[in-house]
């Protein structure tokens, strides 16, 4: 086991040099100066409007994860009343708490230096394209690191005091349940603020995007670092933990080698170190091109992240080159999904035209072709999970029992391993547009505007690809959760004396009665975001509408409106309408558990895993398209800002901008949520079931 | 054996009464007067292009249907040069030219009578509701019958002849093949028309709907023809073989009883016979409500069909209740499935009226409720399908091997068994549709036009309730023809001397591989469908323009427009377009199966049926719940016609067109065909594939 400590104490090392790093990129961006008045003014409110959400977010969580650590002590693994091993039900609920704990301090961490970044990237622009770049793009590195060091050291320092990588999903259902409010809450507070201030700002006053007078837009700042820099955080956190840990669940019950586990442990430290390299080697010219600078960093990474574990697996006896190929198929088919994401959501690429053409007929086009191309695009990265999952079974296969889903699970493991890359490229985005608020706001000029926006546009391109990215990976993860939920009811089924399972056999009943409702649940449940999002947004637009009613002057600009207000009904909002949908989906697991049994579950895992990833993927890319192709119209095509195919165009992005920033991203962590739920509870779903 | 030729007889019989009845009826409307010579001249005009497009349909379709004969002369169901059975090849290929010209027959009259009892409803609303209910929905009924006694007459032929189950297969692949065509392609052809028509005429033109002077108005007639009576009746036809044919194909491999085929053709016999019943008990009072009227026609028969099975089951030795049970249990579901779709759809319910309140804040929210209501709405009919296919598993698992899929075949079969009375209700639609239309230009006054509408609305409420039955129907018909290819397989995999397939297990890298490549088919194919609406539509809207900029006269309507040019363009245009999204299905098929064998392929299908039946309740829900949320703002509320709520609600609706009458729909057709394709070409993927 001599290797297995010397992986805990890299593992260690390496999230201290992240932590470093972090730290060093925090500092810098501090340094960087701020003096505009104006700027300095609304940037506090943005951090105050973002600290608002988080405090009160956080003390609903932390009560939240109190009653479920209470509710883990007392089921979890076994219910205590019938285990004489108490110790592992205070382990896991510990476990749990550390998850919701860490999650929680890289999301604090990750907004904090996002609205310290944002007002800097503005004032930077003010010199150039250079400094207003690394300061954005530092400024999401930071989150980047800190996320990707927290579930490394978090992960390591659970398996190695507890040595049971079943405590480990605790760790991960932590994760994910704060995911759960993080994404999803977050999700509903930015698309409220964004929808209610175009839809009473742009559309009834006339006022342009970003105008002060708008009460809306602090709330809309402060959405962008809520919803897309901590959700996110939170989400990837959530992922790459899932990962890691369904792949340590497998490799502990593996036999063969005593490798595999301080392998799972190598590949997170390589991929982290790949990340620092490529977060510390981006560059930009003087005149150069954001959007290429971001992916040339991602494929640095990547590249570095390939080299170092065919050099590791060289070296250390016991890696496998199978499992080598698997998780560079993973990594490649991650890229190769980004790739194609990108096809259906740039500019200058054919479909963003076609449907900025088709809004020329009307928005019932803009809508129906954004539809259909949305769900043809779901197909590249169906088949790109489809052909990973295969060829990392298949690769891992000969190895012996058990090691071909352990191959799937290090293709998953593999394809996350540049998580910090991608994370510091997504948070990049929302800083960046954060930062052209700011420079319209603050009056810097046409020029920083400009640079400004080209600094955004590029956000929005690579978060398209990102966001392809994560979901691509989340699929992955999650057949390795089901793989993590097969070991876990064996060893309940094993424990009560009965038959184990080999399988779950598409034609046995109880599995598809599973995989059909297991299909709807998505469905079910992004539907009751957007519709949360919609009252919410509802409710914003009342309270603008009674502000521009009762506030003298503020018409005119000559009274400031209470931004408060809105940044209140969002939070508020976001929380209530969270709930039910997160309820929804945890009951349904349990009403198929405790129908259909450990088989049920097993389905229902693989039709929420489909479906989700169909929904997610259609929702995302529709999104992204109907965003760029409103855009391209507001460029000058198609008759430019004002004309009828622009109104279309702003109403196909209005319809995507929940698909988009609420529930799509949402549905990844709604299957971590419930893929965990069910592997820590199949020892309940085997005592007590109706047909199981 | 003599039960069997008993059942056989019965099947003739019946099938000769349901003929007589029909031919009684449908000389019953002829015998109706119609003497208006504007209705007349329109109405031989819509019968013309309903004639020409099907000409036109048919003739591609017979050069279609005799290539793929010869396909399957070659290859099926083993190829030529490989068997000793060439007599076999010869049957399957006879058998699937039958199906496709009965399917073919059987559209051709139901267009045939529709287009005759549109005038004649249209001229008897004129004496009241209760005669111009009466031809409307007698003139349904005569497809209604035809399709069904169709059926059952070419199964019970075909098996009787043969002997062999699997040629019935064949048979099922020509009414599929046909349905394709006819579902998918009509489907095009009404929602280009209509599209095209409201664009220019309501929109740009602001003359009402059914105007005269719109060149399009005939083809949206046409259309309504085309696409629901006889699509309809294709897909209906295809799904009631499709289910009868599995059935038959695992009651012949069955051992323990020799009652079980003969039971098959018992319950569709009572089926048709209860559906005769219900039909010609179908009554309204002069004052009275059409809705209820239909809806109680449907109740008669659902409870004739429950006690004549309970009966037979009591008389006839080797018939079991289990099965009955397990039919009962699909009819009762279908019937909660029609119940739930009806509270999404019907506009005296919240939902409509939710979705009509959304539009007052602009087409954005109409479209997000409206697509999440959609989602939601799919839950009750998934969780509907997945209990019943349990329930009747577990019931007919304890009589033995094979028979609790049987039980689910039984459902299916259940469920389709009132599929006469279900497509008499379905066309009665498109018939008063048409004769609201043919009122409107034939100039007949308020009140006879106010008569239409109220049957018309009761058309459309009754259209979403089948069309979530049908899909129901088409959920647990796919469920045993994966039985059906399993035991196909399985018999191509024992003359191969290869080991068994026992099931198909989400764990086997293959099977995950089908499965995800299997749930992107419908999104791509839905979405090829509308974008080729889309296109066709554009192609529409130019020719109008050119029409009223070259035909002097025509806008003041002192000039004919050109009908038939707009006809000509809506029937190249839909098999245009139709024909690259049913290749893209059928090769993805061969793809899966040649790369992964016959445990990707039942991945495949089952993630095409999983993700089909979620995206198909979804557009049909959601196609309905706008068009009638639609009608519910033009009925004075939320502002009323020509507000902006109105204007929001027609743009919802035309998102909902192509959703609800062409991709929604034409899913169904799609499973069907790609489970067909699935179980012929086992042999060769058993014989050849990658990793299978």
């Amino acid at each position: 086991m001599d290797l297995l400590k010397l992986f805990y104490g890299l593992s260690f090392l390496t999230a201290v040099l992240a932590f470093a790093f972090a730290a060093y990129l925090y500092l810098w961006v501090k340094k960087q100066r701020t003096v505009n008045a104006r700027i300095q003014e609304v940037s506090a409110l943005i951090k105050e409007g973002a600290n608002t959400f988080m405090r009160r977010e956080y003390s609903i969580l932390a009560r939240f994860a109190l009653v479920v650590a209470v509710i883990v002590l007392v089921l979890l693994p076994t219910p205590i009343w019938r285990t004489e091993r108490i110790l592992d039900n205070v382990s896991i609920a510990i476990a749990y708490l550390i998850g919701t704990a860490l999650s929680a301090v890289a999301g604090k961490i990750g907004t904090l230096v996002a609205t310290l970044s944002n007002a800097r990237t503005a004032e930077g622009a003010q010199h150039g394209i250079k400094p207003a770049f690394l300061i954005g793009f530092r400024g999401g590195a930071v989150m980047g690191l800190i996320v990707v060091g927290c579930s490394l050291l978090g992960v390591a320092a659970v398996l190695m005091v507890v040595g049971d990588a079943t405590i480990l999903l605790g760790f991960s259902f932590g994760a994910s349940s704060l995911a759960l409010f993080a994404k999803a809450g977050g999700g509903i507070f930015t698309k409220t603020a964004d929808i209610a201030a175009d839809l009473t700002g742009k559309v009834e006053l006339g006022i342009p995007e970003d105008d002060p007078r708008n009460p809306a837009v602090v709330a809309d700042n402060v959405g962008d670092n809520v919803g897309d820099v901590a959700g996110m955080g939170a989400d990837l956190f959530d992922s790459n933990v899932a990962a890691m840990a369904s792949a340590l669940v497998i490799a502990q019950s593996l036999s063969g080698s005593y490798a595999n586990v301080p392998m799972v442990f190598c590949y997170a430290i390589l991929g982290l170190l790949a990340s620092i390299i490529g977060i510390a080697t981006a560059r930009i010219g003087p005149h150069g091109n954001p959007t290429r600078a971001l992916n040339s960093s991602t494929y640095v990474t990547t590249v570095v992240f390939l080299v170092l574990t065919a050099a590791a697996t060289a070296l250390v006896d016991g890696f496998s080159w199978r499992i080598w190929g698997a998780s560079s198929v993973g990594l490649l088919v991650g890229v190769i999904i980004g790739i194609t994401t990108d096809y259906f959501t740039d500019d200058s690429r054919p479909i963003v035209r076609k449907v900025a053409h088709a809004s020329g007929s009307g928005p019932a086009f803009t809508v129906l072709s954004g539809v259909s191309y949305g769900f043809i695009s779901a197909m590249p990265a169906m088949v790109g999970i489809a052909v990973s999952a295969l060829v990392a079974y298949q690769l891992c296969a000969p190895m012996g029992d058990g090691y071909a889903i352990f191959g799937i699970s290090m293709a998953a493991v593999g394809m996350l391993s540049i998580v910090g890359m991608i994370i510091s490229n997504d948070a990049y985005g929302p800083i960046v547009d954060n930062a052209r608020g700011l420079a319209e706001m603050g009056g810097l000029g046409e020029e920083t505007i400009r640079i400004a926006d080209e600094l955004d546009s590029a956000g929005n391109t690579v978060k398209a690809v990102t966001k392809g990215f994560s979901i691509g990976a989340a699929g992955l993860t999650v057949i390795s959760l089901l793989g993590a939920f097969m070991s876990e009811a064996n060893a309940a089924l094993a424990a009560a004396g009965k038959e184990l399972l080999t399988g779950f056999d598409i034609m046995e009943p109880t599995v598809f009665f599973g995989i059909l409702i297991g299909a709807a649940i998505p469905a079910v449940f992004s539907a009751m975001l957007i519709l949360g999002v919609d009252k919410n947004a509802q409710r914003m637009v009342a309270e603008i509408h009674r502000q521009f009613n009762s506030i003298a002057g503020l018409r005119e600009g000559k009274a400031q409106p209470e931004y408060d207000k809105c940044i209140d009904i969002a939070t508020t909002g976001a929380l209530k309408e969270l709930i039910p949908a997160g309820l929804m989906a945890i009951v349904a697991t349990l009403i198929v558990g405790f129908i259909g049994g450990p088989l049920a579950i097993g389905g229902f895992l693989l039709g929420d895993i489909v479906s989700g990833l169909l929904i997610a993927l259609f929702m995302s890319n529709a999104g992204g398209l109907w965003d760029n192709s409103k855009k391209y119209v507001e460029a000058g095509n198609e008759g430019g800002k004002g004309s009828e195919a622009h109104k279309a165009a702003v109403i196909g992005d209005t319809v995507g901008d929940p698909f988009k920033d609420t529930a799509g991203p949402s549905i990844n962590t709604q299957i971590t949520v419930v893929s965990l739920v069910s592997s820590l509870l199949s020892s309940l779903f085997v005592a007590f079931s109706l047909f199981g």
